[in-house]
């Protein structure tokens, strides 16, 4: 199998992205392809003593900016890391494909080069986050802020297949995002989205609360890409205001700094399963093919456990699985 | 001032409401009038050594359960004790009202007996949050959960007025809750409001993003109460998370244990920091009266808090400020 990286995209490209994607080769057993630019990519991996044979560079000479405008990028910069790692999985000559970079530009990028799965009308970013029981994926996380019913649908199903295929997990739970567990509480959508989902064939749950997310009360969560997006960030920043405000009563008395200094392995483990690195990559479904979308701060580690992702993705077949489940439920895409 | 409480709704009531009533009743001079069941409150005052002869009864022979349909309840329950606070109010026998019974039903009543401010289409839930320095007030907290633009700009209007008049914030900066700082960023309702509110005579800072709300980057953040519910109930649900997973690692090993009993004030001052019985109850803005909804769970601090975010609300004149500011803003409630 051979994975396209990016080795361009991303706050710490290339220089984590060719270590992240060495480790990878080493551990994962796939072949890397990483692209961008030559000299950069070669000297980067010269500073590793032993790299595998399995890592090679694909040039490309441009680069798309974090904070560029997305869609004029991919159409003026054909040589871009992220328009040639997207062209290398559409010619088949990659299996997928994982940036750290612009996410606008990835996603539209990897719906252009690899096209949509008939059925979807929006490709989604599946995030995975850390329940008090393992694993759940909500989506969308924010490719698509403005949602109608199907969109949400064409999303639970999706969902169900990453979180059985991929997640291994068996008849997977999807909830909807909602303020209240009665199918009767929320706004228009999650109202005419409840009512549908109930119909489908999927193991739908019903409602769920953002305080349910964390304990594991969903495998699936489903929501417009505003709220998952929103979620997503309160849960971040929540986080790191409870780091902060104990460190700040930790330090308020030498009886506590004894405390943390027994304590910080299990506040660096805690830490651990909340960081997004673990998690590192999200998957973009929905599109014709295997792209990992990665956040712009993704260090060596994250880029690994994306690539891991991506290659889990490719050996479970996600694609297929998608297609076939959307056909069986017979979801049409609406007509534009 | 006399304020009338609730004394039958919530999770504890009637002991936890009697418990706080007394208490804020001792601590802030304020007259409390404590209305439901007179039995049953008489049996809780006569548990207390000393009650204030600040502390009066006003009997009322039903009351609205946790799950009722609100609209209905308060139709056809007219001597609940919710609907008899309501009206001490509106009847100037009571200058506020707190209640931590079912929300739907405070919001109901107090609107329909109260009236909303002139230019207020709807009344929203204002609801105080904790942040790296200080507190940050979020409206809509879960009243309206599909709202229009205008309905935002009158929040935004409220939210100010709160900040100022009660908080004792200078100039308070408004943030509109959205997906990314830039103002092109957000779904159609955000950016529709964000070039309103840019033009609006107000401390408007732009878009703030969820992980910004607790780093303090606000002191009012303005959005639907469909986001807004999501937004408190992720961040109580990773708060929850947190602690769990930090117990979790903790009872791994006997070093940590002894580690936790050393950070154990630490850890409950952090936790008191994050607890919303500190912050125990949300005004609810935009009706022509002072009402204090508090969480269902609520215990005696937090009925205590609620009362005294009552009082501050009535000796800050908050419906006079809002009904002032909204005239000279001209912003005239949009027609039916």
């Amino acid at each position: 199998m051979r994975i396209a990286v990016d080795a361009m995209g991303g706050d710490y490209a290339p220089a984590e992205i060719v270590k992240g994607a060495i480790e990878a080769a080493r551990e994962y057993g796939v072949r890397i392809i990483l692209v961008g630019d030559q000299e950069g990519i070669s000297r980067e991996l010269a500073k590793h003593a032993a790299v595998e044979p399995a890592v090679e560079i694909r040039h490309a000479s441009e680069v798309v900016q974090m904070d560029e405008n997305s869609a004029n990028a991919i159409r003026r910069k054909t040589d871009s890391s992220i328009v040639v790692a997207a062209n290398l999985v559409s010619s088949g000559d990659a299996q997928a494909m994982v940036s750290a970079g612009n996410t606008g530009a990835a996603m539209a990028v990897a719906t252009l080069k690899l096209g949509r799965i008939a059925g979807i009308d929006r490709p989604a970013i599946g995030s995975l986050l850390p329940t008090m029981n393992g694993t759940a994926v909500l989506l969308d996380a924010g490719a698509n802020v403005d949602c109608d019913v199907e969109n949400l649908l064409q999303f639970a199903v999706m969902g169900s297949e990453y979180a059985e295929r991929v997640l291994k997990l068996n008849r997977p739970r999807i909830g909807l995002l909602s303020i209240g567990e009665e199918a009767t509480k929320g706004d228009k959508l999650t109202k005419a989205a409840n009512a549908r989902l109930a119909r489908m064939d999927l193991n739908f749950i019903g409602n769920v609360e953002g305080k349910d997310i964390f304990r594991g009360a969903a495998d699936v969560i489903i929501c417009d890409g505003f709220a998952g997006n929103v979620t997503l960030k309160v849960a971040e920043g929540m986080a790191e205001f409870m780091l902060a405000v104990l460190k700040e009563e930790i330090n308020r008395s030498i009886i506590c700094r004894l405390g943390v200094q027994l304590l910080s392995r299990a506040l660096r483990r805690a830490r651990a399963k909340l960081d997004y690195a673990e998690y590192g990559g999200a998957p973009l479904l929905g599109v014709n093919g295997v792209c990992i979308i990665c956040h712009g701060r993704s260090d060596a580690r994250a880029i690994r456990n994306a690539i891991r992702a991506g290659a889990s993705a490719v050996e479970n077949d996600i694609v297929t699985c998608i297609s076939a489940s959307v056909r069986q439920k017979e979801l049409a895409a609406t007509k534009p």
